[in-house]
């Protein structure tokens, strides 16, 4: 039933150039994808708000950014660097400081939000290859400035922030080309500042611009694919949406170029080796603190969508859905593609938005009951399966039967279609919300199998104790051993102090309970504090002794980053 | 045929207790396993060997060890060690000190057949739990004695070589228990001195020994399972015969306990995090030059024989060989747990052996002549599929299709079986044609695809150029990327050194034409040397730098391993 009360006034126009919105603002200026009225229905019931606080935006971050930034680096650094990469490669104006200093942690939103940013770079520098990366980190060595490397933006963890100013390398405007496609071994080597769709479109036509036989994929699509980089996939950590079975981005990365202070080296592109300790995997996850990663060699796969498989069922609780996703990573018949479970309160909102509600709906909702899948009881898995068409098909008839025994319902292949149409989407409606003063944001873990439900449960727990709000998650990365758990948030709030005691409880909650740090959103400057108490300070010791070895003068993106400069 | 002038004299009776044989001698002390007349044959037609050279063993190492080794541990640490682990787990006795210092490098043996200890340590000690391992690293550290860790003494690397004597660990005699099972998340955890056979048993037995819903395999199973230890798998970065399925031994290890010079730390369960690189990941590989491992928690996987599926195939040339292995592994239907490519002159070796002898081989032979596949020019291609019962079929039907699209005539599950009963018994047969003053030995590498015909051709190039010597290579651990090259070499020699110099001279020629050093072996301290030139120096450093941080006063392993202390 259309709702006349919910008429949600969004902010539609393209953000300003040089505006601090424009900086903030998820993905393609002149795209938006507004919330649903279906959406915007249950967050008014269920945080009690009124569908008039759906009316005026607020804290939109409009204004043009101010030129009033002090000057923080030497004249003689800047017209260095100019020297090295041409002085159009060199920005020192407000904007680009403060632009190439915020990713898109909510922390960073809020503050350009309220026109306050965080951080400003000294010099912002855009190397061309490199040779020029190699200049800048060694003259910044000399002359011990801090140097901070900016890939995509995307990250949430603080990655980006150059906490004490210097120089922001930003890899994304040049140093995006492909260096060699090898067809025969499977993999391609692209510069670190490769963008996603730039480089999955190069693979998906290979035959006409690489010459190539086959199509091919990356198989690497993290939410922020659209706006991340090859580099900042691997400094991160990333996992993509189908990493259960292309494996997360530590699986895909058989060789690196790096730039440190100390020197620039090649890993070798073996599929294995027992010749100690790997340098290469040694690099995978250091967040810029070691060194620059300039270009990565990645396993490629098989474009093959007329194999793919899609299907949804739908559970009737919890504990049978982990089940069902358990017993599929572990039944060694190969790895979903996709392979994504909701918790109650996440099925809930996804059923809302696609097409439980008006008459139609309405029947279902009575089928459903009948058949004991009771709201908030019932759970969705999705899923989806490539690769060969034998071993696809048998991915999804095996998952089918697991299901199906756990008391599963068909919901056929349709819940997936609309998912894998809108993954890339959902990201932007971040944005309206805020303006509406009701804060979404994220946090993740990894769990064993056997720490799962009290993961779960505790920091379901923490959140829901804050009146009015809402909490989804689900896991979308499988191992036979585990998987990841993702929180979504969502409460009426709009200060940064605020959320930032928020966010700590929730994160010491998820380490209490038994969850990793972080899955795959990485540890950046955000996390840092919580380290040495969650990995034992022996461990990031010994990261810390890498740091050391690469980067005497602690030029790396310091002041946090992992933790490794906190003492 | 049988031929009455092939009538080898191998040497039949366990070697005496006390004798150099007994610490050298391949496997239990009562076991053999002559090579057959074929095989005899064969040596004596390509080596241009008399019958008679069978017939009499020489530099058979029968003698009893000599008590004439020196002191070179102090008294008082020696009661040190016993104050710790107990005077009946500290040994002095010549016997021990020489048995635990030697490995199964042929360079070890031919010494201790001359009768020539290559080295000793000075004491040797059995840990019965971590805590002695701890008090001991302790001891050693503040009195800078150096420390080599013995696991199941089959380094092929002169890995458990005490270079500079000290003290040598025993991980096997007591620290062999399992420490947790866990059904959930599919991993065990053991301790370090676990052997191969015992650890698999307690697996497949877990129903009824460990009260599990199921059975279970380690999915690890090097050549040298029978006598190798979990901690000797992990610390050398071992791969299993099966590991194209189940993964090498760095895919397969989820957390340790590691105890360093510098204190004693746990890495957590996680199936994946993005905590910055990873601490699990560096101990692997680190051969016993960063600390001693004492425990390791493993992904196990079912133990579903009757899904298992065995194919092989003849194909009519090497080249059309390796495009099989090729499209099989990256044809995306999932990988064949067993899957072994023979070159022409091993597939000539193994078709004398396994039944191209007498009438009917003259017949086959006659047949396969025929279809085209010809000697010297066809290759053996074998596979087994295990897992979930559709999926192991599939992988065959798969595998099959592309061979016989390459050509191929399918020779039945046969040939795999009888691989498989004889795939830990071919070890055997090394000393006794040591005996007979015929060396065999065996190198291996790792290879991308587009560089694996120029490994092959180059090293068989430098191997055949030997007079009289055979060479046969295997390719038997797949990647989507890539495989190994497994060298096997025969050769009528019995000096030391002119082995040494042909062992050197393979090595820098596999390195040469663009192999890595290792795929499965490790690098020890007999090929620390080459690490530099093939890594590169700065990649070496970022291991002697970790070193120095775990190991300040270079006691653990010292010598060589590695290459990390050449310098």
């Amino acid at each position: 039933m259309p709702d006349p009360s919910i008429d949600p006034r969004w902010l539609t126009p393209p953000p300003l150039q040089g505006s601090y919105r424009s900086i903030f603002k998820w993905g393609a200026p002149g795209r938006s994808y507004h919330p649903r009225t279906g959406l915007v229905r249950l967050l008014c019931e269920r945080m009690g708000l009124s569908p008039q606080s759906f009316s005026t935006p607020r804290n939109t971050g409009e204004a043009a950014v101010r030129n009033d930034l002090p000057a923080t680096m030497d004249a003689v650094h800047v017209s260095a660097m100019a020297d090295i990469v041409g002085k159009e490669n060199v920005q020192c104006d407000d904007y680009a400081r403060i632009r190439y200093a915020h990713g898109q942690a909510v922390e960073e939103i809020l503050a350009l939000r309220h026109e306050r940013p965080r951080a400003a770079a000294g010099v912002v520098v855009h190397p061309r290859q490199r040779e020029d990366v190699q200049a800048i980190v060694a003259y910044c060595h000399a002359q011990h400035i801090p140097l901070t490397v900016y890939g995509g933006g995307s990250s949430v963890t603080l990655g980006v922030t150059p906490a004490r100013g210097g120089v922001t390398l930003v890899m994304q405007t040049h140093m995006r080309r492909l260096l060699a496609f090898n067809e025969a071994n499977r993999t391609a080597t692209v510069e670190s500042g490769m963008m996603g769709p730039a480089y999955e479109a190069l693979l998906n036509d290979a035959p006409a611009r690489l010459r190539a036989r086959h199509r091919y994929t990356c198989g690497h699509f993290p939410q922020s694919f659209e706006f991340s980089t090859v580099g900042g996939w691997v400094a991160t950590l990333g996992a993509g949406q189908q990493s259960s079975y292309y494996g997360d981005i530590y699986d895909l990365v058989l060789g690196q170029k790096v730039v440190t202070p100390i020197g620039t080296f090649s890993t070798a592109d073996y599929p294995a080796t027992a010749t100690g300790p790997k340098v290469n995997d040694i690099f995978k996850g250091s967040e810029g603190a070691f060194g620059v990663l300039t270009a990565a060699t990645l396993k490629i796969f098989r474009l093959m969508p007329e194999n793919r498989r899609r299907f949804a069922y739908l559970l009737p609780g919890w504990p049978q859905t982990i089940a069902a996703a358990r017993e599929i990573s572990q039944g060694e018949f190969g790895m979903p593609s996709v392979l994504r479970i909701s918790d109650p309160e996440e099925t809930e909102a996804a059923l809302q938005l696609y097409g439980l509600g008006g008459r139609i709906g309405e029947y279902a909702e009575r089928l459903l009951r009948l058949k004991g899948l009771l709201p908030m009881k019932r759970c969705l898995l999705i899923g989806q399966s490539d690769g060969e068409r034998h071993f696809a098909r048998n991915i999804a008839r095996q998952s089918g039967r697991i299901c199906r025994r756990l008391g599963a319902l068909w919901l056929s292949g349709y819940p997936v279609d609309r998912w894998s149409h809108g993954r890339f989407l959902d990201p932007y409606m971040r944005d309206d919300l805020h303006d509406m003063g009701v804060l979404i944001d994220t946090l993740e873990t990894a769990v064993t199998w056997d720490r799962l439900m009290q993961v779960h449960a505790g920091v379901r727990e923490l959140i829901k104790a804050r009146p009015q709000t809402l909490c989804m998650c689900h896991a979308s990365h499988f191992y036979p051993q585990g998987t990841n758990l993702y929180f979504i948030f969502m409460t009426p709030m709009t200060g940064v102090d605020d959320f930032r005691r928020f966010q700590a409880d929730i994160i010491s909650r998820i380490v209490a309970c038994g969850g990793s740090l972080s899955h795959h959103h990485g540890v950046g400057k955000l996390m840092g504090p919580w380290m040495d108490g969650h990995l034992g300070r022996a461990q990031v010791d010994v990261l810390r002794a890498l740091k050391r070895h690469f980067d005497p003068h602690n030029i790396m993106n310091p002041g946090g980053t992992l933790g490794l400069d906190l003492h």
